[in-house]
């Protein structure tokens, strides 16, 4: 197909597809004649990829470009490739060394202990459990921090299911495409579904007295 | 106390403090001469309670406004109260009518009945999860809709310890706080710790081959 139906079939516009072919986010077309290039099926695939990457997951074009280039290195496993998706996924709140984060680092590594997870030092979602923590304390004292073990258990098994789903990709690209997906627009999702369950529980217990 | 002190403690500007009480926001001191008022603890603790509804709740200040009435108001249930709270949290998206609509929605009413929730047909979560299951098939196709059960189980289980901590308010205004407090940075936290649990389950399959 050339440039024009790829733009149709992917939604995504022509100039933005030359931005990404310059950038080196999407393979160069086969060519056809000096100034024309036909696309194939691999093509759509990719900008939907890049899209989901970009769009949904908040990475940079640098970021992108490296996820790519780990996918396409047959000597990566598949862990290593999701372990840099993840670890450049949006969503992370750089912690503030405010008032609470020497309590708050505290406290999020003898979670992380607690529960026997193996984390890296330098995660990002480290950080953002220890500034969330830190506001938390904040506001409203340690008090709430009583809930930290019931919300560890639950993203455990959240977790579980996550990473089976994503391995059943037919292909890299497939799971990455998943992981993100699943983990940005999941995001969403739970929050979503907490304040029903909230509104469930409430309206259940009200109506028992 | 002062204006000035009662800004010094709480953390809140004076012009500030100014504009609550114009809106009705916060209640007004005890005159001391005509221009002079004197402000004691409860005004330090309802400007606590206002900047969470604003800052860390996103309400608007009419919503505030509406909330401090029904608390205010000893015919309210407090599960009248945290409703109108939870009705007015932001962090929801409104549902896009787009392409996948119907389909999301239609799963979206079948997840709730499914788990027997109890939700009102307008409630602002079920839009938005109607909107980013939309996101998700759009994305992705129905095929990551699987996980919605899982979801939905841990999210009712997170709810009802939620719930149960609300409750331990000392006060309405007290339970108020940790509601909110608790669903607004309780997304955040969970966001992170389901990053952390995907970096250990990883880490954790890698490991045993």
């Amino acid at each position: 197909m050339r440039v024009a139906e790829l733009s149709r079939r992917s939604g995504v516009p022509v100039p933005t597809i030359k931005y990404y072919l310059r950038e080196g986010l999407l393979q160069p077309g086969e060519l056809t004649s000096p100034n024309q290039a036909r696309y194939g099926d691999e093509h759509v695939r990719r900008l939907k990829l890049v899209r989901a990457l970009l769009d949904v997951g908040g990475l940079s074009v640098a970021a992108v470009r490296d996820v790519l280039e780990t996918m396409a290195n047959p000597g990566k496993s598949m862990f290593k490739v999701l372990g840099t998706v993840q670890h450049n996924l949006a969503g992370h709140v750089p912690a503030a060394e405010g008032e609470h984060h020497e309590t708050a680092s505290r406290i999020a590594h003898e979670l992380v202990e607690r529960h026997g997870w193996q984390i890296k030092p330098n995660s990002p979602p480290l950080d953002s459990l220890i500034a969330s923590l830190g506001t938390l304390i904040e506001l409203h004292g340690e008090d709430l921090l009583e809930l930290l073990d019931a919300y560890a258990d639950a993203s455990q098994r959240i977790a579980a299911f996550d990473i089976d789903y994503t391995r059943r990709g037919t292909d890299r690209g497939d799971a990455v495409e998943r992981m993100v997906i699943g983990t940005v627009v999941g995001d969403a999702i739970l929050s979503a579904l907490r304040r029903l369950a909230h509104e469930n529980e409430a309206a259940r217990r009200l109506h028992s007295g």
